[in-house]
């Protein structure tokens, strides 16, 4: 008990030192409760402030590595550049961005300091790229099952993919077409916006939690590796499953409520007594049926949610300001919302298990609707 | 176990034939199946078609009430007019239209025959009006404690008060003022809108149910002597907090997620399958809830909500075309919403009983955020 009740802490917080007090860390704080240095991984090289000071171009790479960007959205565009920065070989596969990117090369504001480069490797046809070492996958999750085609068009045996996608079940739907220890999953907590004249600007946090999809230690090591030297601030999570399910403790309350009401911030949700108390209730939900999977798919007990996670969450939701969730932006822009992987499957899960759980029910049916009624 | 299953059986087809079916209405099968005949009454006398064809000045009326209506809107001028139409001497008490109906008299069109009098009592101040036989109470709910002192103008020993208000604690709140053996509530099933000059337009349905605060059957008796001759369809409840609990099975899911979702008609609710689902889950909860209150408050176990209920309700729902309920009207028209009464005190009720109705409670817990930040 003792040692999940650490753990627990602990994760809590890496997580607050590394999304709300940025600006109070120290190098000792951070080697103290970075999860890097547990893989031996010298904890200073990632300290944000440090790598703020650098310019760029004097980052050294020692071992630049090919990386194919498929979903050159907001998310896409910010992490690729992010390691293109960081010295490695990035091409973007692009659609609707693909003349600005060979025009004017890559540009984005950030709160961790702006990417600029005049120029990029940009294409509209995956047969360009051929095969990469590492494919960052960050498209919409309604498109994960029609992107396979692309991630297979610069697969080689040696490559690694890497999914930076809201929702449960992307791993395994990747799994039944790539072997599952090339599978990796990123859990991005940030605000990242795209403006109207299509510049990307990344407005707050950015951290990213890496797991792989057989919890394999070595192989978690190598996207750790990827990132080193870049100014992307990792934590790296020993349970894919238990981190998907920990971001669905904020994705379903906050992207469902937001939605289910109809376009509304995440200020207001955590303002509102009666709003407030309806999001712990849909998280407990999350909670609740994320234990029980946890617990099915015979992960330790230390991997579990609780009541530190709910009090993370909603911390960190108190100092987010009136956030737009990306679900909600793509209603209230009446683009195509992400409604299956993100409500659909936990949901799905859920009935599996037999679990009741009213609450996210009641706000993952009202988004349903939604989405069917605007066709969304 | 006969009786109990013939007893809803029979209240399901009253309800249907009442509400549904009006047109294939025959003589026999109304007093088959009409509760008025259980009193001993000539149910003949409100077959509504025989009703239609009568002028309203024939209609001869045995012993004219005294009654006052407080709450002229829609429906206070609609059952009022009524009333008065079948021969009662009825005062109208009026705020925003008191000049109206001093200039223009009583004009309401309606599917059941249209009312017109040139002339009606209406008054300002309750002091005009004096003690009556009936005070016919049609406020909105969150007026109703503010309303007592009206009432209490008008009241004398042998004033009976019916309140045609909808929600949940109407007649404990008056019991806590007034005699309680003087107090019926009414449960309008009706379609009646104010159109945008003042006019007030009874569209479809129309019907209520009356029941007496403690089921006193002798008492129930007088309130279908002063329907009698009407144009009214009237049905009687032996049990009033049965009735009650079974008209907030439709209030609460409809009135309910067209709030919660913004304001949406009842036939987008029943026609998507989620949201459909979501309604029967919600209205599930409140047969949940509503059956517990029953027993906790030592209501013979024949009264109870059960799966006819709730086929009943969606039957109805799914004639009713794109209704637009009272509280989603105002919410999309900016106008306060009746949220304490329909919402709040059943949810109360269920969290006092330690049920669990994460639907119901979710639905609810958006619409209080609803009013909150709109100021409704």
């Amino acid at each position: 008990m003792v040692k999940v009740a650490f753990k627990m802490a602990r994760g809590r917080i890496v997580e607050l030192v590394l999304l709300i007090v940025i600006d109070l860390w120290t190098v000792n704080s951070f080697q103290l409760h970075n999860p890097l240095t547990r893989l031996g991984l010298d904890a200073s090289k990632f300290r944000p402030n440090a790598a703020r000071k650098q310019a760029s171009s004097s980052i050294v790479m020692k071992h630049p590595a090919k990386v194919a960007v498929i979903g050159s959205g907001a998310v896409g565009l910010y992490y690729g550049g992010r390691l293109l920065e960081a010295g490695h070989d990035v091409t973007f596969l692009a659609r609707r961005d693909l003349e600005r990117l060979k025009k004017n090369g890559l540009r984005i504001k950030s709160v961790d300091g702006d990417i600029k480069f005049d120029r990029v490797k940009a294409v509209g046809d995956v047969s360009q790229i051929g095969e990469v070492d590492w494919i960052l996958l960050s498209v919409k999750s309604y498109a994960l099952e029609a992107c396979k085609d692309l991630v297979k068009g610069c697969m080689g045996p040696n490559t690694r993919v890497l999914a930076v996608i809201n929702g449960f079940g992307i791993e395994s739907c990747l799994g039944s077409d790539f072997p599952h220890e090339k599978i990796f999953g990123g859990m991005a907590f940030t605000c990242i916006n795209r403006e109207s004249d299509g510049e990307v600007n990344h407005l707050k946090y950015g951290a990213i939690t890496f797991g792989h999809y057989k919890d394999d230690k070595e192989e978690l090591a190598k996207v750790v590796e990827l990132f080193e030297g870049s100014k992307v601030q990792i934590t790296t999570s020993e349970c894919l499953l238990f981190s998907r399910w920990e971001k669905l403790c904020w994705n379903i309350p906050f992207n469902g409520i937001a939605v289910a009401m109809g376009g509304i911030t995440t200020d207001i949700i955590v303002q509102d007594p009666d709003l407030r108390l309806l999001a712990r209730n849909v998280m407990e939900d999350v909670v609740k049926v994320g234990n029980e999977d946890l617990k099915a798919s015979n992960i330790s007990p230390e991997y579990r949610l609780n009541e530190e996670t709910i009090a993370a969450m909603f911390k960190r939701t108190d100092n987010m300001g009136p956030y737009r969730p990306s679900t909600m932006i793509d209603l209230v822009e009446g683009k195509q919302m992400e409604v299956e992987y993100m409500f659909g499957n936990p949901l799905e899960r859920a009935k599996a298990l037999q679990m009741s759980c009213g609450y996210m029910e009641t706000v993952i049916s009202m988004i349903k609707g939604i989405q069917r009624i605007r066709n969304l």
